[in-house]
């Protein structure tokens, strides 16, 4: 199982991650985007994400997804979008690796927080990050203005 | 009261209601941003995030500092990092008035998501988004691997 950066041709792969995570987060028709999309914004000029892939035998079957973004406390940080391995993978050690990867990038930029999303039902990715150091913010809540709220906003 | 684009002499104000409102969320000592730090990250040739801000008798009363980031669902969607109105001058429509612009400027970009976090004991501000129509996202929870994190991390 190798580690590496993600390249234009890998982006079918991720994208049939993406949309496996979706189901099993149990919104199968949220994903919206494409193959073209993803390409269009990770390799372009000003990339908006960088993307670690987990191989094995020429088969992309893992992958971690992150951009910086800003924090008015600790300045520039580091968000981990999307820790996907495929379902026939798990157990293995291979999300862990992919972890280690999206670590150790954060370390190399010299960032003061990683910080990413999880289910509360899903025990098994709260105990593995809690293993790793990281806390669970039980009292912040996610915000999410939808297309659909964004286009029919009433300033009232 | 006015609300434009902050200019790099805004941000001495900027980080003074930032600091306000690490108190109120009761964390005075979690604020390390400078206003040299805020002003290279937001005014240099790649700016890390744009700022909104309230101005009444040329003081700056209130805040609201967004970036773009990527969602693997949705593309390019827009995060308000904070929403902030000096303690002074609360319930006098300026937060919504800021709110109106972000939404606006999401609007702009074409963005399908406008994103952002609240704490659960801040019900006055949950309700005011919910209004707006936005959803709270009760069953996720917010990651965070902080800088003692990264620097213990162990691959084990």
């Amino acid at each position: 199982m190798n580690i590496r950066e993600a390249k234009v041709t890998d982006m079918k792969s991720v994208l049939n991650l993406i949309t496996e995570l979706a189901v099993f987060e149990k919104e199968p028709d949220a994903v919206e985007v494409t193959e073209a999309y993803l390409i269009n914004a990770g390799f372009s000029k000003n990339p908006e994400f960088k993307c670690f892939v987990a191989e094995v035998s020429n088969e992309i079957i893992g992958m971690a997804l992150v951009f910086t973004r800003f924090s008015t406390w600790k300045g520039t940080v580091l968000h981990l979008e999307d820790l996907i391995v495929n379902q026939k993978f798990r157990g293995q050690g291979i999300g862990a690796a992919l972890l280690d990867s999206v670590v150790n990038y954060g370390k190399c930029l010299g960032v003061k927080r990683i910080s990413w999303e999880v289910l509360d039902w899903n025990t098994d990715a709260i105990k593995f990050y809690q293993q790793r150091g990281a806390n669970i913010l039980d009292t912040w809540r996610v915000v999410h203005l939808n297309e659909n709220g964004i286009n029919n906003y009433n300033t009232q």
